[in-house]
């Protein structure tokens, strides 16, 4: 599907314009689990997450016929300012769908990088109507959060430079959502030959109250009928078609955690690594909790997704 | 005073026992003040805070005679839990004397080392009377939060470091409040052999809701009455003799920041660079968009004092 070259490639085309993220270590996290905990931080990242990896790299990909009207998506925040970034980038238009109840931080973003953006009700199938209309009025190529190949090629070099980075890793957590990130990761596990005789394990980590992927994984059917209810806003979405094949022939498990871990690990990583973390970055650390025994002496490695905050909506507060 | 080889040993007696703090450079920030700013992250030092290099020189060349019965001090908050920790790493007892109202954060980190806590009235008269009670009682060595060479010198070695790291800075700009880093700052720009031909300036920044410092280099006499009124907890106290004489004789210039631009500029840098300061950090921030002109076009660096935030009160909500 996706070869060492096609990923080296993908993170050489994108590198000029994405960070080569920091790996940070913490000794208080690594005694708190008894464990090596490499913290791969994608808050730092441009637009404050790994979704400008995917989002550069699929509006590069596009010709120049297919980009000549710009391009269009549909997303909760991050993926979207990351697309108009991209967009900006490129010199095209960026036409963005979002739900009203998106975090102002988000739609403040979108609209810092240029991209024109159309509100619709929340759900699912609202953003889908709202997305069909705007592609139909403007011919701009859509450009999916997640399930898309180019996308997900993206993110996968999150993945490689992480291996790069940190020798001889046992596991590598991300968080699941649409199931982009932990598809480019698994991928990248897969194909990037790395310093260790065995491959890390790739371990997806989703909220327990938005559990579509465990549930699909573990049914072996695609579940999208599902109604998360998470304080990580960047996890409410159910797998795609592509990301969910992906998922379940390269990933280890899918873990969950508890809100209540959520909040009070995303809390802890503020407090302890003085470092600003998304909600959904701290679900890997609560799956750590819970499998305790599993990653126990373990080298594991952990992508911070990003840091995009409503600083007036602190989930403690 | 201190000799370069003085600086430089310190640093080399301290180095085990504290981070090489990174330091980080922010596309918005510089855009932001058409400037280079380089910001040394000591909110990600040991305790969270630079107070970490003070107390552990201090501590470390106490004779083992002057050790004995252990070290003592009364701080609001970094100081203090800083030589609990260099106490813990010597082996000794550390009595330490907290005003009522210390951030909840500081006490807990303070308990967290083992240090042994009397809690006193606010202001430093109650400070003062509270520790000589302790002195006698315990027969500890005072270690200062400020006033004392040793914890100069071991301040010192963040700037050392910020020299080494970043070559031809035109200016570096420190918080003042007891003036402990801002006077080892100066007396490393002045001794340390550095890249450029021109030594950086150096700058204090100060509340001016707590200007004692800004006031007493003005007059030429050091002012103590003055009563302090800002968010920046570690900024409360004032100058002592012996910093007043080295930052009367080794900076450029102390300039004030209101409390809107601490709180403005500290929530911008949460944002935009996802990580956590303590208010104090962002005084110097404040400074350069008051001087816009002094900074425009120079390579400023900024140490980024400490991230001891008590998250259940941030001064924008």
């Amino acid at each position: 599907m996706l070869s060492e070259s096609d990923l080296k490639t993908a993170l050489n085309r994108i590198s000029p314009f994405i960070h080569r993220t920091p790996v940070l270590t913490s000794a208080f996290f690594d005694k708190h689990f008894d464990a090596n905990i490499f913290f791969k931080c994608e808050n730092f990242q441009k637009c404050g997450a790994f979704k400008a990896r995917g989002a550069i790299n699929a509006v590069l990909k596009l010709s120049t016929h297919a980009a000549v009207n710009g391009v269009a998506t549909h997303s909760s925040g991050n993926h979207a300012a990351a697309l108009a970034r991209a967009a900006r980038i490129r010199g095209i238009d960026a036409f963005i769908v979002m739900p009203e109840d998106a975090p102002k931080t988000k739609i403040d973003a979108v609209k810092s990088y240029g991209g024109r953006i159309t509100f619709c009700k929340p759900g699912i199938e609202n953003r889908e109507l709202s997305l069909q209309s705007v592609l139909k009025k403007t011919g701009a190529a859509f450009i999916p959060p997640y399930n898309h190949l180019d996308v997900i090629e993206g993110q996968a070099s999150c993945g490689v430079e992480l291996m790069e980075q940190v020798p001889d890793l046992d596991y590598i957590i991300a968080p699941v959502g649409g199931g982009g990130l932990l598809s480019g990761i698994a991928l990248a596990v897969r194909e990037i030959t790395y310093t260790s005789k065995t491959r890390p394990r790739v371990v997806g980590a989703e909220p327990l109250q938005a559990n579509d992927a465990y549930l699909s994984i573990k049914s072996g059917t695609r579940l999208t009928h599902l109604k998360p209810n998470t304080i990580a806003d960047g996890l409410r979405t159910t797998l795609g078609p592509l990301t969910f094949e992906i998922i379940k022939d390269n990933t280890h498990a899918i873990f969950c955690s508890t809100e209540e871990q959520i909040i009070r690990y995303m809390r802890l990583v503020w407090e302890r690594m003085k470092i600003i973390i998304e909600p959904s970055c701290s679900v890997p650390l609560g799956v750590i909790e819970s499998q305790k025994e599993l990653f126990r002496g373990k080298r594991v490695g952990v992508v911070l997704t990003g840091g995009n905050v409503d600083l007036n909506r602190l989930p403690w507060l």
